[in-house]
């Protein structure tokens, strides 16, 4: 694996890191860690890479991995940048062979994700967007109780991301995360819909099965001075007739990162919260509620596959997060051994969640606009 | 206390008495159970009150015990029938004289609310609704931290009222309680926005002391062949700028009646859930999160006067009625021994907001209507 | 009902006034409030009672109204008192023809409840032991699950009874709680073993069906200055080869009053806590944990008996109290009018488990003494 | 590093491989993964392993590994065998040069336990033994909060840590890990005290910085046919007075492995619990209870530097485990390099810690057989 972004300070840089090292699977081999070269190259060290492969550009990076012997380059590409710069990096790697990985939003906008969707499929490479929140293993487990008609038909979702770090005006600090998370220039034309509102949509999609067919939103800046939104709610319709609500902000004080989700079919309803992320309530209508935990035998076989301690020891973001990342080394490597990829491997979030992403950015930015109510999802 | 309404298999009318007899301020002396005279005085050996003062009809009730002697007819009218059952003896027992307690909603339609009103303030009789979440002594120092700019201006609210009774079509079976509910002849002109929407409403507006400017309404009706919505979400924004979100369904198939209320304001951010009724968590931008809880020293004083056991001896539903109930019985007990009723026992729920329930009601019924984005709040 | 006890600043009093008065079954008609007659008199006001009902003594009172007709003397006494005064009251009202309802521990010592058991077994009255906590509906519905063997034999028993407020020297101030719990002349010979746990101890034998018979105690005094024990663990053995422990503290600093017990057998747990009242928790060795609720339709019958409000309608520690006072008056008025009572309303704690609670109290602070390591449950 | 243990079927070995890959600071090498030669190089492949570094027997692995260049050998071992096998290699790693990580308990029985201490001392090596619990970060947390004086002189210390994985006689079936924990020649003298009890009694001693001086055990063999301890609870001195109670049981059916700690001082409390482990509760005498949260800027520097992700992002299991081995690989490294480790990097379980936990096996055993009440804690 060689990385782009990820250099001194960064948060999603180092995560990424440990979820790739995890398993044992993936081998961190060479970077590209800042815009800046010094910046990058200083990363050689704390990361015990050699010199030589620490470049002062992924430009560079790209074009010299590719020049090495295939048994020594790096298998694949890691972006953790400022979604500023994902296209551009991604669309050079997949060209140049390189399968990718790749933080979200997946890019500066939704012309940028159609052309990258185009890309990966004549590359016919494989395109991980690390969506953390459906690497766990009881996100999968709801997935499935939905799929298998547990609850019956949908009819109700409720997703809620709260987060309350930009209470204050963090931007006029010396805070890196908030620079650049509120600046036009560098996200794009949302705050926190782009950041944590697409984790949100996603999520909803993800266990449902269902897409977002028409939504109407009120999308606020809060905090005086901020460029960018930094709270919003929206109601959803559904392609089964199912409606929803989905709320993200970061200027909810006092809150950390609980994402929420509750959906309700005919015969029951789910909820699974982060700060509890073993746990799966199943509710139902006239039976006592039943709590499902990770590590447990009666789980299905995917949400088993992506656990690897027993229950009772509680896994994590990292864990999560390696999930993806397994789950994609697990599908480079069977392609490199002319194996067919188990399906459980290929449940990563793809190129597809990623163009669904950025048009539920801009649509729902384009709702927040409108005085019209209801905003038909345009992809 | 006479009792309009609470026959046989009705259950709100067996709470009101729980409620009022609770704590030894307030006798059931007489009443008008049912519409139908010989169900009315079924109740009398059940309720063990005398023949004579069990009556055929609210009116009947009315003109009897007023021809009473002072002391000895009854000092009060409880009300508690279906909606289009309200105004009418609330309004003959106000000209006649006699306080009233009612349920809510506080009547069939807005214009009935604003006449009643009148009555009110013309008679100079006390009026209390049950919004019976008020009456919870956390929901009290809930409101105190807000007022005391614990968590400075707010600006966000989400509230939201889970059940999931209705997910059938019980209005099919023999179920007293989904009948009347589900029926715009009884229940007027809204179904689950008025029976538990009025309570989220009234429930952000108590705590926040803010009102309601402007709002974007989804109303559903989700269950097949039901008259009234089930279902809906209501998108708010207050009079000090703060927005909101407020959610009502009777369609979460498993829930039960979670009431959920979060607010944020500069510095810090309150949840009070009707699950963990004895709580009240608040969180803070940069220190721990507080559990405040029923019972304890630190609490305030109104918290404290409608608290009867120490802390870690649970109170639940049928005593936050019964707070309502007693702080009425003491403002008309005070009235009439000529005293100053004290500030903390004026502290139930008037004809005010009996009146912004019903506009509540009827503006977000009229936006889920409307292909328009914002209604104004109209009263 | 008149009741012993309960005057000026007592805090049990008022509470067995309020679960007295709820269900509408149970009027308040005279009482000795107080050993001081003065004080006992001045609460015929505040309780609305005619000053001829408000006795100088118990003594009085139980001549006094004896001696009224039928119809008009109280059906029964409510003894609140502090311990040394259970005894003599109780004796004497029931040999005056009375049932007794009073607060537990029982009396000061075993040997007056192994008396008091004959007399009651002379009398032929009832005797309720106000053991709050199996008048929960989920307490009651633990015991159902037990009996019905879902949990398999019984393995293991764990209760833990934990409260802060002895903490500091309080008898020390002027806490008449404290000053009266913490003396070995109106307590008896424990302190915290008397006062919770018994509780404890009553409740797993309740849920259980099982006795003690073996124990071992440690025993603590461990603020400086007190006579009786504020702080104690005891391990257990029941009469069917389980094994137990039990935990009863005041001194646990920020904790309030949440007894919780946990039962394991060969097939699964249960888990109620006071905390959560309204919930049980059946927890299966491959299947996922069930939290079964009050008010629910898929409970047992006896567990519906003693609730009152629909599920998510919290109840708490003052319905737990009432359902022992309705169970008991229902059983007073089935014989007062030649009915059998219902096998439901005679679940409520007796003489018998008054008898073993005081058994315990003296087992537990002799094994406490005692270098010997187990110490047989005598009776 | 080399690894010692962990082959096929495994579960603790994968563990420690992962904990150790996490942080990219160290590398698996090389091991000898089973007492079967074969089954040991049958791992190579697994964990792309060069085929001469995998072992056929631990001896041959430090004796070849000793034999390399410096710059190429491992810098330690990882023994993750069952108990009887824990001594003779570590005994041998430390005598060749190497440090130390092994799993606990530390040895078979208390002679071997302290005769490692010398070896320890001796060959001036680390030993680390993987007591994951003390590796959160809370925990960490938990020990300054004391250390600090915030809740006053410790009065009462109680743990519990239950599973119910052995409920049924497991090691009847093809069950590993049940087979060699229920095995007195391969586990020693306890069970469940030995496994899980020694984790208990660890935490009690790390966070309070008090030690046990007495104790009085009640052991149980519950399971028919089983030949070890499955459950037990044990009442406890400690060395400043303070009381406590210690469970541990592997048939508490439906339990999975929720270690849970509570210690309570003059001034309040401390709760921390392995099923909610980036919370750590402070309980007051007379303020609200406080949740301290993993990742939050208000908490000490050690539990900052035990963290990984922000405050909301779940840390787990395999990262408690990571810390222990970060702070070991970051002494060993300083060492190499001739640097002094930080203090916070020291705050690993060491040999120390494991001489303790084999005597608290010895004791409790020991106790368990006893006629007399307390057993002094004789190390």
């Amino acid at each position: 694996m060689g990385m782009i972004g990820g250099g001194p300070g960064a948060f999603i840089g180092a995560v990424h890191r440990t979820a790739a090292a995890m398993d044992g699977l993936i081998e961190l081999v060479g970077g590209a860690f800042s815009s800046d070269a010094q910046k990058s190259k200083s990363m050689a060290g704390a990361l015990n890479l050699p010199a030589e492969r620490v470049y002062g550009s992924w430009q560079e990076m790209i074009e010299k991995e590719k020049a090495l012997p295939a048994n020594e380059r790096m298998d694949f590409v890691s972006i953790v940048t400022p979604n500023h710069v994902h296209f551009a990096p991604a669309k050079a790697a997949l060209e140049a062979g390189f399968d990718v990985v790749m933080d979200k939003p997946m890019t500066f906008d939704l012309a940028e994700a159609k052309e990258l969707k185009q890309i990966v499929e004549k590359t016919n490479r494989y395109l991980c967007l690390t969506h953390t929140y459906t690497g766990y293993p009881m996100v999968k487990e709801a997935r499935q109780q939905v799929a298998n008609g547990a609850l019956g038909a949908v009819r109700k979702i409720f997703v809620t991301y709260p987060q309350g770090w930009l209470s204050q005006f963090l931007e006029g600090t010396d805070s890196k995360q908030a620079a650049w998370r509120t600046d036009p220039s560098r996200s794009g034309i949302a705050g926190a819909m782009g950041d944590i509102g697409t984790h949100a949509f996603n999520l909803t999609e993800y266990i449902t099965g269902l897409q977002v067919t028409v939504l109407c939103a009120q999308i606020n800046i809060v905090v005086e001075g901020r460029k960018l939104d930094d709270d919003g709610a929206v109601l959803l319709q559904y392609n089964n007739g199912a409606t929803g609500v989905l709320m993200a902000s970061q200027i909810m004080a006092g809150e950390e990162n609980n994402l929420t989700i509750k959906v309700y079919g005919e015969k029951g309803g789910l909820v699974w919260c982060h700060e509890d992320a073993n746990s799966l309530l199943l509710k139902w209508l006239e039976a006592p509620m039943q709590t499902l935990r990770a590590g447990t035998g009666y789980l299905s076989d995917v949400a088993k596959h992506n656990t690897r301690t027993p229950s009772g020891h509680p896994e994590g973001f990292l864990e999560a997060f390696a999930n993806h990342y397994r789950n994609f080394a697990l599908c480079v490597g069977a392609r490199e051994e002319g194996r067919q990829p188990k399906e459980e491997w290929l449940d990563f979030p793809s190129v597809d969640e990623g163009v669904r992403g950025m048009a539920f950015i801009e649509n729902v930015i384009a709702s927040g606009k409108s005085e019209q109510k209801w905003t038909k999802f345009e992809v």
